[in-house]
């Protein structure tokens, strides 16, 4: 199945000059989106997963789809203030300023196998600062994963050394 | 299986006061979180739910599990800017002000049977915002189902004449 026709092409969203990938045709056809799934967890059944992290909001979707599958823990990466427990936090650059990210400091233990996942991986910048909190709370990556890569902003780079897998690349 | 035992009270969050039920242990425990899913879907097999809605963002989670296990499509109904396609928007009364709620206009067609999913039925304004997108859609609404009910706060009156379930009722 081409997975591709289910994402769709929005042009200058959310602002002029930039091509958005819109991913909700995917979420409503429940065929494609569990040809997805199955292609996202499709090398991670012999790894041994107990956490899997979503990256807010749309890095929830198949996130928590894929720790079901693996019946692993989920564990939500927020914007600021939107986890309310103690967190610890890690900034990234954007295009004009910086970003942060937090985690609840109880999700996760030394030792713990942590997937990442995420809908995009673009510059980055995310996927690295989500990677630093998974170090800092003692866990090990096992992979990062994606449900699409655009390859043109080399995003690889900045998470080099890690495994990474992306479903759809453009 | 107590599953209140997996959801953690916060006070003052997110501001003072206010006392807030944390998922997120919840989330991270699979065999919890399975238990529950169990649960929310447990009247619904025989109803031929075809589109389930999640609302953002904490009704992403147990949304889009139900809608794979219902073999149905998944629409994220989100705040103002988040959509990139087309949208129809509702607005609801907030104890200060208001807060409106959107989805795209493409995701329910007429007929389609609609459950809508939110982590928690509190006054019940977002609940009636959701049900009057799906309906001016064409979209007939099956359940209005909640991981959790403030049954202190009244919101079924918000929503009545709607079928309504919440696994979890404090």
């Amino acid at each position: 199945m081409p997975l591709k026709k289910y994402i769709r092409d929005i042009q200058d969203f959310p602002k002029p000059g930039i091509g958005f990938k819109d991913i909700t045709p995917l979420l409503l056809n429940p065929i494609a989106r569990k040809e997805t799934l199955h292609l996202l967890i499709s090398n991670l059944k012999d790894k041994q997963i107990n956490k899997v992290i979503g990256v807010e909001s749309r890095g929830f979707f198949f996130g928590i789809l894929i720790a079901e599958e693996l019946n692993a823990g989920f564990i939500p990466v927020r914007k600021p203030k939107k986890l309310p427990f103690d967190t610890i936090s890690a900034s990234y650059d954007l295009e004009y300023g910086t970003d942060t990210l937090e985690i609840h400091i109880d999700a996760i233990q030394k030792g713990d196998k942590v997937l990442i996942h995420d809908d995009v991986l673009a510059t980055g910048g995310t996927a690295k600062a989500v990677c630093e909190l998974v170090e800092r709370l003692g866990g090990e990556i096992v992979q990062c994963n994606f449900l699409m890569e655009l390859s043109f902003l080399n995003g690889r780079e900045k998470i080099a050394g890690k495994p990474i897998f992306s479903a759809i690349t453009y």
